[in-house]
């Protein structure tokens, strides 16, 4: 990991310092892409099962999950496995539901009353990844929103392993958290099923999940194309620390780490105003990343990753802001001190005993943030993100006596006669 | 208009009748639009200048609205139309602010406290068009709820008259909602400075309103590559009214006309189960699009329009639901009574006495609204937009001693090691 003296950087390169790993899609990957939307929309499950044959190496007759194959994988998880997905949803649904929006009307004037009406989106797709590792986790993530907003449509698309089958971890979260229907479908086939709808796969208004750089551009096409909305624009995993003497480097090194190994594309930074912090962080990194599973592919992470000794902790915010952080640690003694100087991020994580891996499993909040800098404009997954909010009002003959020539002296001014003419004709005026 | 009889159309047709004017990008403005960017990008203000000339037709040294031209505005609006834009801005700020979010902490278990902060977003861009007719109300729209969340840095960009100056009715909104600086630009030149910054225009994480063809499909490209965020695709106007047979057919008539003003691609639907006020409504709108202002714009909207019969209230609701109107009028005797039936719409007026017109300028709720169906899944513009909300969590020692096992589990089904290890360390177990 590179260590860098922030104040000893010119501003080129402390922008390079804060710059992420390559995300520009290639043209490739868009022209692929867009051939394989084309594919299945001209295609249907037909061409979903060419698709999926040429790269999941099956090529399931049905996508969808049987209720034998939901059976077979209750069998297949451990009780311990069960009771923490079980666990993890309770304390999932607490914290989402505990921040839904409510509806609401409030008096404008007399006779005129606004308020907004609070509705599921109608038909929404989930994507569950399971590249290097199936994660049932994400499952979770989206299903509990769902349930809780009440789509009336939710299916769940998850690729299949190479014996044809879903990871059965995945499909129980998928029941326990209410999803109806679950494809095995992955990559940008799925997506664009769920967004166009086949003979099998129900179209979607909405797609939710992260996923690789085919599933993220898919999920982009759609959207552009207006087929369906999406969730958010996805990219790799990233983590930054803000850690001060105090902090355990151990801790850090292994905060640190559970972000490089998401993938070799992942970035994790420390913000520390500690040299010595600093030093045994690096030092802890050397040691943990040796016996990792997932060691090589965290230590590829680490090359584009860096440890920047700041000046002081009013810098470091001011630096996490500009980069606007996935997740963001604050290995502080007083963490809550800090978070008012918290401006853009997806998740912050306080304190010593809260690693970013409560946050991703079961703390309660959710794990599909927004990434590369997207914490500047973009929030993560919330009840907020499955509902449509509808503004609703509602004018006596008294409200639009009140508030009528406000709208006719407006109208006016715009040049838009007909608009003057609705108000004016209720008003009993000439427009 | 075309008179349908619901129950006698093929699906095909009923398809039919509720598709929208082609609203296909086509590849030729996708590509002027692509030029357009680049050209900003490379040559910053030299090339806004140079846009502008070629499409405004002049070429103002500074594009920034100087203290000087704010005076001017002041002095050319009348007391009067000052006066409807106070009123209305305090009806916007009170149902706005009525809606906003609240930060929130629940405790998930024994030692864990997750919550949600709330930021506003940072930079923020404004877009106010000025094409047949400039927008004072969409300046109002958009600032409002800017200032309600607090955002650091509000620009507006509007396209420059032929004189060189803003309108001025637009500068008085924006001034009065707190906007900071006004840009004299306007098309797919100006979301490209905000997208992008130039030496005069500052860059914005988050660009809104609603344009012509080209600003949106700059926003679309500008999101896409992840320069900055958008508030929702944007597309012709549209209003869906469902009317009964106690219906005045000269305010229903009025407000299809109102919205049909907007643009020859406008969509306007009305849906009864009255054969009578079909009749009535055809021959009123005949009678009133005579003496229009904007008459031969509202013709060509009326030719893609429908007056459709229903065979019950029921089925208008099953149709407009999934049409999803931006602008969705309930002239019926109980329209409370129906509200529920309301699943997807922009925006909903119930009654004969609440024009949309009304929610277009000054009942309090927001204009800047989903349309081309998109309100199945995006919501309108609301303070919640300007703002960021982020997940925060705190485990005490106590707290990951309660949850951290469950954690642990997950992060081994899943093949995370180094998630497990972040945990076990606190824990003093083995990963």
């Amino acid at each position: 990991m590179n260590t860098l003296i922030w104040n000893q950087l010119t501003a080129a390169e402390q922008a390079a310092a804060l710059t992420r790993p390559v995300q520009t899609v290639a043209e490739q990957t868009r022209q692929t892409v867009a051939a394989l939307i084309a594919e299945v929309r001209a295609g249907g499950d037909a061409a979903l099962r060419a698709i999926t044959q040429r790269f999941d190496g099956v090529a399931p007759e049905s996508f969808e999950v049987s209720e034998a194959e939901f059976e077979a994988a209750e069998n297949a998880v451990s009780a311990e496995l069960r009771q923490a997905l079980v666990e993890a949803i309770a304390r999932i649904r607490i914290f989402h539901q505990a921040g839904m929006a409510q509806p609401y009307t409030v008096q404008t004037a007399p006779g005129v009353t606004c308020g907004k009406v609070i509705r599921p989106i109608a038909r929404v797709g989930l994507y569950v990844p399971a590249g290097s590792a199936p994660l049932p986790s994400t499952a979770m993530m989206l299903g509990v929103p769902a349930q809780l907003a009440g789509c009336g449509q939710v299916v769940l698309c998850t690729p299949p392993r190479k014996d044809g089958t879903a990871d059965p971890a995945v499909l129980v979260a998928a029941r326990l958290t209410g999803v109806q229907r679950v494809f095995k479908l992955g990559g940008a086939q799925a997506i664009a099923a769920m967004a166009y709808g086949t003979e099998q796969v129900p179209a979607c208004d909405k797609l939710f999940g992260p996923g690789n750089s085919f599933v993220t551009e898919a999920k982009q096409q759609v959207a552009q194309s207006g087929a369906a909305a999406i969730d958010m624009p996805a990219g790799p995993s990233e983590v930054l620390v803000i850690a001060d003497a105090g902090a355990n480097a151990a801790f850090v090194a292994a905060d640190l780490l559970s972000q490089a190994e998401h993938g070799p594309d992942s970035q994790v930074l420390l913000l520390s105003d500690s040299d010595a912090l600093i030093a045994a962080v690096a030092i802890e990194v050397e040691k943990q990343v040796a016996v990792l599973s997932r060691s090589e592919i965290a230590r590829k992470a680490l090359a584009a990753s860096r440890l920047i000794r700041v000046d002081s902790l009013d810098q470091a915010f001011a630096i996490s802001n500009r980069y606007a952080p996935e997740h963001l640690i604050l290995a502080l003694r007083e963490p809550e001190s800090w978070l008012e100087q918290v401006q853009a991020a997806g998740s912050v994580f306080l304190g010593d005993y809260t690693p970013e891996a409560l946050g991703d499993y079961c703390s309660g909040t959710n794990h599909v943030l927004p990434t590369a800098g997207a914490a500047r404009a973009y929030s993560g997954v919330s009840v907020a993100s499955f509902q449509n909010q509808i503004s609703v009002q509602s004018a006596s003959a008294e409200g639009m006596a009140a508030i009528g020539p406000c709208a006719l002296t407006l109208a006016r001014a715009e040049g838009l006669g007909a608009h003057a003419n609705a108000v004016a004709l209720r008003l009993g005026v000439s427009p």
